[in-house]
């Protein structure tokens, strides 16, 4: 824990779990590669746990984080670092309902944007989405398509906020 | 939790879990906005539980994450959604020692992509880097220089694999 830097209280809580986490941590000798060899790539969202609603132990599985659970460009050279060097051998990608990149387009995020901090952003695509299943499947044929994963079973998933359940996009 | 697709044994134990965890569901009423307030940038390592490690419950705060947990151009994507539609007001990067992204260059990656896959991987940039606190700083500084992140405070932190302890970089 580091007592340097401008106190907050998001950060004092913060660095409170952390020297509790630390304190009874016994996971010191863990290898680099994924235990259970297989990542997942899912939404940044604060709702979403993903270790707590697949089963995942430190150790166990690269997550991938972004928003909307893309497989954005990022998502993709994260996947291929996991595939291609640390021996994953699945791709889980898991979108959820609710996701606030439907609740908004391009232009409204690009005016609040100058509104707020008079900068200009028009050439940042926020990639934001007006269909949940459809951009799951864009992602999976994003994966899909890319040769590198070409031995990789890939599958989409919706995590319902509401149930705490996923379901499989087809 | 769906049955269909191919059976493999991750996606058994995963669909299992996630069941367990549904059964037991009590946080299907969050709302979107993270509760804390506040946005991590973590590296998709196994060995992270950002949740545990950071004292986060659902809803709690955004996380963001790819291999180096660098603030690349899409984890600023995802911030700039956290922080001007959603909320947040502070944000955490946090890499890790023995982190992966030490251990290649581009021309390792590519050569392995090439020979494993016969792909061509010259126009991806990996982003490896080979000193970790100095990785951390450039990630800070492009946040910083970003001007929608302008009233938004950033640190940057190590969690050491070792002991379970983050410590910021300065």
């Amino acid at each position: 824990m580091s007592s340097s830097g401008a106190a907050t209280s998001v950060r004092d809580e913060v660095l409170a779990a952390n020297d509790a986490y630390a304190a009874s941590f016994a996971k010191g000798d863990l290898p680099m590669p994924p235990g259970r060899k297989f990542a997942v790539v899912t939404c940044m969202d604060a709702r979403l746990d993903p270790a707590k609603y697949l089963g995942l132990e430190e150790g166990d599985a690269h997550v991938i984080r972004n928003a909307g659970g893309l497989a954005s460009d990022d998502a993709i050279r994260s996947l291929i670092i996991s595939t291609s060097l640390l021996g994953t051998q699945e791709v889980f990608i898991i979108a959820h309902t609710d996701c606030g990149m439907l609740t908004f387009t391009n232009d409204v995020c690009r005016d609040k944007l100058r509104e707020e901090t008079g900068a200009d952003a028009s050439h940042i695509d926020f990639l934001p989405f007006p269909d949940l299943e459809e951009s799951v499947r864009q992602s999976l044929a994003r994966v899909r398509e890319t040769p590198f994963f070409e031995r990789i079973p890939v599958s989409g998933w919706v995590y319902d906020v509401q149930s705490g359940r996923v379901s499989e996009v087809s």
